[in-house]
């Protein structure tokens, strides 16, 4: 469909923007077949692109303005001219298909939801972050776009997920999953125990009710609707405590008795699972519910991992992620036109 | 001190009840030199006790009624006799110095502020757990007693959690985080926002700012606060994070190549190991603030894991936890009462 249209890629976001970032967007046009068009500084931009003889596939859009990784939300504001807020504009005008960038986290969101606006009907856009696990991922969200939220928006997040699991992973009916801290209906804080009785009477959404910290990476739901700080706070904690098993691990390896050779072939195997369980090779965590696709690649992602995100970001928009999650929500209000009518 | 008095074992609680339990109070008595009595039903413990020969070493107290594994907080209230609110009772009295149970966490949460009571001037007890970082562990709390709190509750958390590093792990001036979303003051949700306004004006915190979800392994701070409802999660995504890790590395070991011998080898490392990381190795969380101690060891303790309870539930009684932590209370609350006389 609009699949031509260009990804308009942040070339000026992230740990290793930009040299990083253009070498992403050099990778997925040559290996995925990707459009993408980057937006930054041109003096920059051209350079890295002719260190891959590049500067006549890949066209640069002119943004002079950064949004540095450690700003927050404010910067959104004071820089209306910078290269996140730029690619938004090449989504809302029709020029650019989806947005990627890996600069900060806060920044994409209030940059997003100033330049592209939520979806009618979407209470707040919310950030999906898909985890590790066989046979299907499962997504996250919120991730972190909303740190306070009211039990309505719980209940969106679950739609917003079931609609990006039916789409990306072919998931006929998403389980979807509350997050929250026993299995019992009662069970949690006051937003949550609310989000219970709404999620229960939610039409279109599978509902399996709570799911704990330990359900993240079993399986047992495709969609885990929460709060962005407790999501934020589960999501970093996870990151924390596999980095910290693998370095425990690696110790134990190399402090054990084995031949040169046992303790190489484990190091390389470790190596291979470590890069299954890094959310770099997902592509990103998808901001969900605005009237454009927006992939937030990792802060520390690397070519391999703004090429995922492209590709990922690439899928969506031909998926039509926008409109289906335009239909959902509105399917979801219906019922109470219905009886406010 | 008033360690000669015995440790008040609730003896129904757990997923392995009460032969686990009773062969934990033998260990502890025979291999600790603690002091234990059993509570629960003396039909069922005598029998538990006969098979330990242990009839004579290890008195039981009568209760006859028990809060199931999967009853929450209005259990505690229809069950005055349960062996969770005896064993309190004792405490109470001053028959016993700590309460241990492996029973229901809402159960005893709700049964120990019922009877036992949170000290003056203490807004909330708090479920302090100990994390596997080394050299010292760092203290996460609140764990799960308070799914909803006030800013002010978590500047207590971190005084509690202070007391306890200082007595349990013998450091000086424990450096104490706040968990949230980012390491801006100004990052979070309201409540965690007014709480580092606080936390930075505490006199005797040493309080070093924000901290995020993958710090909660990496020995950054001594102690952690969060409300209950984050720290839940966090505790539970962690623990399921590294069971994930180890259970998909044990397929990459097995998978490999290596004689057999050294796969032998590397999955006896790879126990030890997780002993390490188990909670239960720690001898469970401590519900600190009440008028006595008392210690949550982990649903599904077995023996050695109850044993390593009521060790820790003796040292702090004997080290004066609840004394240490009235200190402390008031020592915060001086300045208050000098502003608003």
């Amino acid at each position: 469909m609009s699949d031509t249209k260009p990804i308009a890629l942040d070339a000026m976001g992230g740990d290793h923007a930009p040299h990083e970032i253009v070498a992403g967007a050099v990778h997925a046009v040559r290996e995925r077949g990707l459009a993408v068009v980057l937006v930054g500084s041109p003096r920059v931009l051209y350079e890295a692109l002719a260190d891959h003889d590049a500067t006549k596939e890949i066209p640069i859009v002119r943004a002079e303005e950064t949004i540095a990784m450690d700003e927050g939300a404010l910067a959104s504001l004071r820089r209306p001219r910078s290269s996140i807020a730029i690619a938004c504009h090449l989504v809302r005008r029709g020029d650019a298909s989806a947005v990627v960038s890996a600069g900060s986290t806060a920044g994409i969101v209030t940059t997003g939801r100033l330049r592209l606006k939520a979806q009618q009907g979407v209470l707040r856009p919310a950030i999906a972050v898909a985890l590790p696990t066989l046979p299907k991922p499962t997504l996250l969200l919120d991730a972190g776009a909303n740190a306070e939220v009211k039990p309505e928006m719980l209940v969106q997040f679950g739609h917003l997920g079931s609609v990006y699991a039916e789409l990306a992973y072919e998931i006929a009916k998403p389980k979807v999953g509350l997050l929250t801290i026993g299995s019992e209906a009662e069970k949690g804080n006051k937003i949550v125990k609310r989000a219970h009785e709404l999620l229960q009477n939610s039409p279109g959404l599978h509902f399996i009710g709570n799911v704990e910290g330990h359900d993240l990476l079993t399986g047992v739901a495709d969609v885990i609707t929460t709060d962005g700080f407790t999501g934020n706070v589960a999501l970093k904690t996870m990151e924390g405590a596999v980095r910290y098993a693998f370095s425990e691990l690696r110790q134990t390896i190399d402090g054990s008795r084995m031949s040169k050779l046992g303790a190489f072939m484990q190091r390389s195997r470790l190596r291979e699972l470590r890069r299954r369980l890094d959310a770099e090779a997902h592509g990103g965590a998808v901001l969900l519910g605005l009237n454009g696709t927006v992939v937030i690649a990792h802060g520390s992602s690397r070519a391999a991992g703004i090429s995922a995100a492209c590709r990922l970001a690439a899928d969506l928009s031909a998926q039509g992620v926008v409109a289906r999650i335009g239909d959902r929500i509105a399917a979801t209000q219906r019922p109470h036109r219905l009886r406010t009518s």
